[in-house]
């Protein structure tokens, strides 16, 4: 086979084992604390029908959608994010579900978008919302569930940006923009982020606003106050337990997609420097859309990929090249029955063991194997350990080495009392 | 938007939380047993080349994969299952792999298959396999893993069915079956679990078979014997905790799929009606086909609806409406600080907490949607509680409600002396 198909398709990742534990490792974190606050698991197909994807995120995200026809000549569309579909499941069940509704959502999702660094084709999304409120109290419960999953992970020094996108509406409304310019003006001052005020004001001309237009923009955005609104957020954010130092007001922040509606708010680590890890807010006109009844929303999503690469970065991933604890090893074919005992009995105590799979391979070998795999404990069961009932216990961290017997070999492999 | 797209396409799925809470729980504990044989995780992308795919499982099985063009013109696939990708990663990062390779891969697969009770279109599979070992030692692992997995869920009364793929290829060339027709003849004995002979005889006379050969075929199916290998597997898999009750050769299993060389097994639910609720088997071709460089590889697949199904039957789930132990409640707009305190520190308690998260909503409003969702205790902090330092909890489950001093709350949560 042509051998650069062997590599996964550009923007698309193979995670081996050190990678793949790293992220369940996180993904485990997230779960959990998505459930310490309540909020329940759904999950909704890879494939939707276009229409209920597109006319959603907007023209330049519709690009960006996987569609073809499936082998009933139906228009159909891989996941793009998990509000949509949860919105369409909303429209759909929401006589049988809890009033307001958490839930949590983490699935894959597919963009087409330009490979480069940090960014890709297929990732892991993460996902919490609040259905069915319209109070700022679900606004800050989705914000203290936000700041628990980066406490969780292991973060210090990060914080939480919010904005209400009504005070950029009103910004546009008094500065004479037209209307049908407002999200494509959103999007460029989201990307004030990344760009200086001089590359956004050469878009906004090119999109046909003056340079005093412009300039009554980013003056005022420097002059905005929070509102009400956002005030008792972050007041409730706090007495949630968020740290009033790690949640401030910023008039620039927008975000890119078109369905939000008013809260809108992201994360960022101090020192990471590829952008915002989390982000989210209020789609109160979304289901609406979809079914005719509006239901108010509030939400947001991990970005896994940063989050996880900005754990690298910060080291707080556990030190484990695998979750084998215990390497069985075989003496000679005729021992092979010892060992298989010996690990299965290992495995009904708890400690994670593997019997190593060839009786036709050496010792040295098979000791080269657990090392290189990172495995802590190395157990040999020769014909005098038979004898005895024992076997050789060698611990390859520290290369010592002692008889055990075997009826004590569990309670030494789970308290080390001399771990060296 | 057109009532029925807001439906899933069919053979596709919504899981609303209580279906996607035991999914989760099936999910952790498999996922926990592969660990426990110190299988590590691999992730593959959803999206392949079309031709890493194809050509793999079958002519029947080709059809049924989702194929499409991307954006870039390239002719590409949806998963289809987890061991083509899995032999794709080996291929190309053998050298820096463990061998033998264990992995586990929980992810989600595509099959264009026609819709029916139980068969569906996306469905999640969980497998392991070992990569790099041809001896029946492996094949012994893997059962014993298997057997673990039904073990851990909960099951007791189960069989594994083991044969030799190879007993059938001697069978239909003893029998003058031309080479050709063997894979057909595979997929034709696989239907005898389901069919009659009489059904199986008829499909097999399309094929061009005459009288005399599907007799030879049945009669010697009922009088084969396990080959050495398969009896060092099954002694193997005994000495590694296997119930000698469970394990049993069978002549006449078969399998669906081409890429199976030898072993093959499966796992069947007694009283569960269905089908067998895994499988796998030895494929030691497969990697070779795609690299050059033959690997032996065996393994199997938890089919997880099934799974599912099976444990709902057998009532194996716990009985759990919602992961929220502890509704708080908002007594009125003045007293939210004080709610939203308590329900973050039930939280860095371990407590599962819910903050209801609208302070314009009457307490009676509250304590039922804390009903609806199967939440035990309801807590209430009004203005006497504020003066006492204290609050009224109030058991759902059993009615009783008492007033209980902050400082007490976390301990009364954790260890209720009185559950009723």
């Amino acid at each position: 086979m042509d051998k650069q198909k062997l590599q996964p398709l550009k923007g698309f990742r193979d995670f081996l084992p050190d990678d793949a534990r790293k992220r369940q490792f996180a993904q485990d974190s997230i779960r959990n604390t998505f459930k310490s606050f309540g909020f329940e698991p759904l999950e909704t197909p890879a494939i939707e029908y276009q229409e209920v994807l597109l006319g959603k995120y907007g023209d330049e995200a519709d690009k960006l959608v996987y569609k073809f026809e499936d082998l009933g000549g139906r228009p159909v569309a891989l996941r793009y994010d998990q509000t949509v579909p949860t919105s369409r499941v909303l429209a759909t069940y929401n006589q049988q579900l809890p009033n307001p509704f958490r839930r949590y959502q983490i699935q894959t999702v597919w963009r087409a978008e330009k490979p480069q660094a940090g960014r890709f084709r297929e990732f892991l999304q993460c996902d919490a919302d609040i259905y069915g409120s319209a109070s700022p109290l679900a606004d800050a419960e989705v914000i203290a569930l936000a700041d628990s999953i980066y406490k969780n992970l292991g973060f210090e020094n990060y914080k939480i940006y919010i904005n209400d996108r009504n005070i950029l509406f009103e910004l546009m409304r008094d500065g004479g923009i037209p209307e049908e310019l407002h999200f494509a003006v959103i999007a460029e001052i989201d990307k004030l982020d990344r760009r200086s005020e001089e590359e956004v004001s050469e878009t906004l001309k090119l999109r046909g606003l003056d340079d005093s237009t412009i300039k009554h923009l980013f003056h005022h955005l420097e002059e905005e106050k929070p509102t009400d609104f956002l005030k008792k957020i972050i007041q409730n954010a706090k007495s949630l337990g968020v740290d009033g130092d790690k949640i401030s007001f910023q008039a620039r922040l927008a975000r890119g997609l078109d369905y939000y509606t008013s809260t809108i708010f992201e994360i960022k680590i101090d020192g990471y420097k590829a952008g915002s890890v989390a982000g989210g807010g209020r789609y109160d006109k979304l289901i609406g859309k979809l079914s005719g009844t509006e239901i108010p929303a509030i939400g947001f999503a991990v970005g896994f990929d940063r989050t996880v690469e900005a754990m690298d970065q910060f080291k707080l991933f556990p030190n484990q090249k695998s979750y084998t604890q215990a390497l069985v090893s075989i003496f000679n074919p005729e021992l092979t029955q010892q060992s298989a005992i010996i690990a299965s009995n290992l495995r009904n105590n708890g400690i994670v063991s593997e019997l190593y799979t060839d009786d036709s391979v050496r010792l040295d070998k098979q000791l080269k194997y657990a090392d290189k795999k990172g495995i802590k404990w190395f157990i040999v069961i020769g014909p005098e350990e038979v004898e005895k009932n024992s076997v050789i216990l060698k611990n390859l961290e520290s290369g010592h080495q002692e008889e055990v017997k075997l009826e004590d070999l569990v309670e030494k492999l789970k308290t080390p009392i001399n771990p060296t």
